[in-house]
């Protein structure tokens, strides 16, 4: 089992007028200052905030009409959640959502708004999964994962799909993608879908430090896991070890993984504030944090980084820009 | 004298591959919160972070060969001095900006970043023509107006160009068009635009209160000036009177003024950050205001708002976001 292009361009199919096509930002300092030439794809424009939205939708729209009713399950930081939320709810379908009592308030707030059931837990005592099992063998409702999924990678395949396709447009190309990672599901879909259009192309996870899992793979050429009990800014971004089915796909595609400090996110933000105009969290700065940080020298070459979602809070947005006031 | 569709379509080949193509943004959030259809159109992406590049650039372009040496002076505060400071440095010219001691450090910080000569005045005691009308005479160099002037609002009136074009490549059109309104230049401009391409879409121009000259001055049918000695978030708002040029435009194009309260403005630049993810500054967030608050019902039809700009300093931001935490 793995995703194809096909898979991804049906995706794309599923999701033309439902999703935003969120468009593709360049700064004029930002390349300056790499020297080199800098594509932003800001998925904080995206409904809810953030990629999630395309996966769950190409996933949930696919669900036949007889299980509709009983509806889904899923768990989550906060991202998947609201993006499955608002896909149930275009769709008609009840969504129930397992979500640690510590997300952040927005994640909370925006989920309980798109009227999904949540059925918070505590991170540290209790199982996600046996909790959404038993909700799933409960009431029937179909589990939907957040990155174990065919469905869910091609739909965030489309995110890096755009890009090709709106270089294109433009008679543009670049030489390198960087896309943040937690589980996988954003790398594997936008890894398929450049390795399989623009070939020369390298492509580099992103990650922040002690959840550098899927750099530790890598070099141990096996799935390895971090501990993970390590506070991060990144919520989005706390998955402990590659999924089996994404690492299966990132580790035939992914060209380098690169790993940035909690510090550097709070700075990307910063910067993002300053320059970029956009707001972004924590977990969809690592890529821009990479850049400013020379973790990867694009100097006379050209990059498109995935800011992946923007649903932060006040209080830690303001944190960053506090720590960081001349980004 | 005045500003044709034919200007502004020759300002927009001039801008061509030069000035960014803001995209036009939408929110699901903000459709089922208005009842209606919003295109944003997001300036703040623009250089500089302001739709002020687009005139300046235009204006400047235009200099001749012979006259570049001696370079150009303008007073601005803040986001006019960093269009003409950028648009100098893209041709080579040198610039001189005389700015208020009291511009937001984020303007006074990015005018010295492009390398411009900086002749700070104090508002309340010194005149700020006087001082570019002495440095002209002394230096040769060519005074550039930020509103009086045919080819700088020819510049601006690219933003509803754009957006007309934008709407057209997906067959929408629009019934209103919301823009922020100073000296009127972007509104001259950009209403000229609507009323030649798209009759039947209504144009208004948004101010904040105690700066509602233009409002006063639809009002009495001719020009009024406003006190303008009260304190105001929205610094690039700040002119007393409608210019005379742009005035002749605006009194002929604009259907309607709406005047927003300061803490409207604050509050709107809290949506924007929470819901929209962008970051707007207090004038270019008028136009979202004046929807936010229901100063024109749009339910069941379409808009579109300019937000103008974004150049906001950390402070002001975090403290629109802290009066208005749950926007």
């Amino acid at each position: 089992m793995t995703v194809t292009l096909e898979h991804i361009q049906q995706a794309s199919e599923r999701l033309y007028g439902v999703a935003i096509r969120t468009p593709l930002l360049r700064s004029a300092h930002l390349n300056t200052r790499l020297g080199g030439k800098v594509f932003i794809k800001p998925e904080c424009f995206q409904h809810i905030g953030a990629f999630k939205f395309r996966g769950a939708y190409n996933r949930l729209s696919q669900i036949e009409e007889s299980c509709k009713k009983a509806g889904v399950v899923a768990f989550s930081s906060g991202n998947h959640a609201q993006g499955i939320a608002y896909a149930a709810q275009l769709l008609g379908m009840p969504a129930t959502i397992v979500m640690p009592t510590d997300a952040p308030e927005i994640k909370k707030e925006g989920t309980k708004n798109l009227c999904a059931t949540i059925r918070y837990y505590n991170r540290f005592t209790e199982s996600r999964e046996d909790i959404a099992a038993d909700i799933a063998a409960k009431t029937g409702a179909i589990l939907v994962p957040a990155f174990e999924d065919v469905d869910i990678i091609a739909g965030q395949g489309t995110c890096a799909l755009e890009i090709l396709q709106q270089l294109d447009e433009e008679k543009l190309s670049i030489d390198h993608l960087l896309s943040p990672v937690g589980g996988g599901g954003l790398l594997a879909g936008s890894s398929t879908t450049v390795k399989s259009m623009s070939s020369s192309t390298k492509v580099y996870g992103v990650e922040q430090e002690n959840f550098e899992d899927h750099y530790l793979s890598k070099q141990a050429g096996k799935r390895v896991a971090v501990d993970g009990t390590k506070a991060t800014l990144c919520d989005a971004l706390m998955a402990t070890t590659p999924g089996e089915l994404t690492w299966s796909i990132n580790s035939r595609n992914v060209d380098d993984y690169l790993v940035v400090s909690e510090d550097a996110v709070a700075h990307a933000i910063s910067y993002a504030f300053r320059y970029l105009k956009i707001v972004v969290e924590p977990g969809g700065a690592v890529a821009l944090a990479a850049l400013l940080q020379g973790k990867l020298d694009i100097t006379g070459s050209s990059a498109a980084i995935i800011v992946s979602g923007g649903n932060i809070d006040r209080e830690t947005f303001e944190s960053c820009l506090n720590k960081h006031p001349s980004p």
